[in-house]
């Protein structure tokens, strides 16, 4: 009898312990009440986030959103990530012509190749779009998709930043990170709708974002199927496919989603359409800038700059439409993740 | 002592049934031991289904596939569902030509609309891909991406097929739709990728299929941001954007998904280059080719077809590689789902 109830005791015990798993997993939802944007201060802003999320989140509110339908999207470079001094990729390109001059004698008497081989940099971007497209194609181009994917995986693993020193994957924004989490955790899909090349950034948004390729949108060049080395592949052509900024972000998240954003993030001129074609949607909406005013912690850039541009026109429609613009400086109590 | 002991057996039942409860939900893998492929025809066909999925989702196995790289696209026409006496578009864009002729006196002495309205097909379409294109174009175009959903969505909720006079969404392959819930349960994210317009599928995939929207890739129109209505719109073009056939297929599913599928499935000569780019992946792969042989229930069609054709070029490749080749006749109980 005495072994038949301590027997029963140690059932009971294992019981109570398995109850208690089970429990935790059954009380998961509660426990994410607690702070899930720690990063970010307390505010307006913060707030917009957290009554936009638990307005479309609530069952039976008049501004629920079905799962399926929490779409949001979001600028990389200057919204994820840092853009200065230069968009990454370029870095990235600039590293390429080095590697590839050896290959490429003609280019030490061709700009811009010339120009950047010397450390040039401002007369090699002297001639603008047309000198970073002629950079981009000779460093994009002319290889398998599996072959780009490789260098880009490689490079990302030991490139740094020019000014910080930091790997470049930390170079992104810690309140960001937090952000995407969050809309996740709320049953968001997340997307990026980028400038940049979409297989420059395919490579690493998984581990750096938790963005899987399959929801990375961004700019690109032609690709035709081919047989090379005996086996089919997919040859990446020197020939611009399409262009995902300004008026091409609503055309790239149709093309890829075919929803309407319910959240739209971005921090420069080139994101205004995608926030307005968002804000175009009936129901509750979120549209967000991020302002890069911070001098001592990150950048300080707005209208002057060449890239990530911050106009006074968005900044007027930015308060006529009623979207938050983000202050590093006021709202982010850290701007990188602690390493 | 006795109420203590009592309160003791009354909270140990509790924590038993919550123990129960508890280990139903940890057991639920387990009962789905069940067939999952009821409308499948035991023999090689339905084994090499079981074997593959067994295959990429033990872990520790030799040919483990982690989740996010468990992606498999289906073609839809003559795959998921029937394209017989023609694609089911190609009726939905006929009926939009009598819908606007009133708006277009010109079409009655115009080709392919002339022959069209008067009902004669044969003629309507001997221009071949010319006549279709300018059908497709006079119809898919000129409206809000908006508007076109809509138009979609309506058509689809009372089109029915001219021989069976069944709704379209039924003319569905049952055995299909449990082959792509299969899959998601284990882990797959399941794509469409169709040589039809992307835009005419994505209105009711989700319902049909459980595929959403920024799963469905296919060929499309040009479209263009601009104001219409005094709000942002997306307007679809009159100009083809992207021809999601044949060799289209690798470069559609490169620019959507950014990562190989690793099992792939078709019915026809369009299919022929997604399967060879999945094969050519490292690891375990699936190839499936439905083959349309029963007269019966369904139709006859192959190499001498103008659509769906199953070439014997591409039987001898399949036999080569080694892809399933599905016989409708012996390997599916049932085509259509039951209503």
């Amino acid at each position: 009898m005495k072994y038949m109830f301590s027997k029963f005791l140690v059932t009971a015990t294992l019981m109570m312990a398995a109850a208690f798993v089970c429990s935790m997993t059954f009380l998961a939802p509660a426990a994410q009440a607690a702070d899930q944007l720690p990063s970010w201060n307390d505010g307006n802003t913060k707030q917009s986030i957290l009554a936009f999320v638990q307005n479309v989140t609530t069952p039976g509110g008049k501004s629920f959103v079905p799962v399926s339908e929490r779409i949001a999207t979001f600028d990389n470079d200057g919204t994820l990530w840092s853009e200065q001094p230069m968009y990454f990729q370029l870095l990235f390109a600039l590293d390429r012509v080095k590697a590839l001059a050896p290959q490429h004698p003609e280019w030490k008497t061709t700009e811009p190749f010339a120009s950047l081989l010397k450390g040039d940099m401002k007369n090699a971007l002297a001639g603008g779009e047309k000198s970073i497209l002629e950079i981009v194609m000779a460093t994009h181009a002319d290889m398998t998709t599996d072959e780009f994917d490789k260098i880009v995986k490689d490079w990302m693993a030991t490139a740094k930043h020019p000014k910080t020193g930091k790997p470049l994957t930390e170079m992104v924004y810690q309140p960001m990170l937090e952000l995407l989490a969050y809309l996740r955790a709320n049953g968001f899909k997340t997307f990026i709708v980028s400038g940049g090349g979409i297989e420059f950034m395919r490579p690493w948004t998984e581990k750096v974002y938790g963005i899987p390729p399959e929801q990375v949108i961004g700019s690109s060049i032609k690709t035709k199927f081919e047989t090379r080395y005996g086996k089919p592949a997919l040859v990446r052509m020197p020939e611009i496919n399409f262009i995902d900024d300004k008026a091409g972000k609503p055309v790239g998240i149709n093309q890829h989603i075919g929803r309407r954003p319910i959240a739209a993030f971005g921090n420069s001129d080139g994101d205004r359409q995608m926030l307005e074609w968002t804000q175009a949607g009936g129901g509750a909406r979120l549209m967000m800038l991020v302002h890069h005013d911070d001098a001592k912690r990150e950048f300080v850039y707005g209208a002057q700059s060449h890239i990530g541009t911050f106009s006074n026109a968005l900044m007027g429609e930015a308060k006529q439409n009623s979207w938050t613009v983000i202050s590093m400086k006021k709202d982010w109590k850290v701007i990188f993740p602690k390493k």
